[in-house]
């Protein structure tokens, strides 16, 4: 993928497709019991008990997999000076093994009044599982971008 | 900590402090190069010439640090269903070694009007550094509670 060379070649609507990643059960479970260990992220046969029948991804690790899997496209990598904050949403579980497709969207580019080196841009990310189209994350993030 | 036994013991304005966290240079590089592999994240020598500074960690980091921390001590541990979404800002970098106080407070309460069995519960979490009081971490989580 083309990385973006500054702030100033983004325009609001345009439409980025990263492929897809997988998450693997082991992966679920080492980044749960770091971060996230709730029986239904650590635990199989407490999750087959629980709410969601079987464990699903920590949406903290859904959100991160899918950040790493967008940088490391090299797409950010000219330009990226850090990020603000996120609105996040996750409508539905990920399980273990769901292959899940990883777009973003420029939602809104507001060059910096104090700072003429570089502009906010806020971009839509969503992660769609393939194999049934539902949508698995939904994050508004806010970038700061070199120009 | 005494874990929240049901959605109904909650009040909001309640309060909760979960001690502090640590958070070492190989573990920000560790999170980073599997989720977040900027060089401000996981390149000493890119970091220092970079906007930065200096090795700053991923606030996917901070936040799933933070998260882990909180869920460590129990208190969700009897009645969390999981959580729908999030607003998140990291007003300040943390950096290698930087010891950050996390608390809560119980922002808004929201019965579940289709599942009697459940409550929607609004945390604001926020994450501090001690050394000089600095926010790294704002977070307002919406959890699905057992009642």
């Amino acid at each position: 993928m083309d990385p973006i060379r500054s702030f100033d070649e983004l325009s609001v609507g345009q439409e980025f497709a990263f492929g897809t990643m997988v998450m693997p059960l082991e992966e679920i479970l080492d980044f749960a019991r770091r971060y996230d260990p709730q029986p239904f992220h650590v635990d199989p046969e407490r999750a087959a008990a629980g709410p969601f029948g079987g464990i699903i991804a920590s949406g903290l690790h859904t959100l991160a997999a899918a950040f790493g899997h967008m940088l490391r496209t090299g797409i950010m990598e000219q330009v990226s000076m850090g990020g603000a904050g996120m609105e996040l949403r996750w409508p539905a579980p990920v399980r273990p093994g769901d292959e899940i497709a990883v777009t973003a969207r420029v939602e809104e580019l507001t060059p910096s009044r104090s700072k003429p080196d570089r502009g906010v841009a806020r971009f839509r990310y969503t992660g769609t599982r393939t194999s049934d189209g539902a949508v698995v994350l939904e994050v508004t993030a806010t970038h700061i971008l070199k120009r």
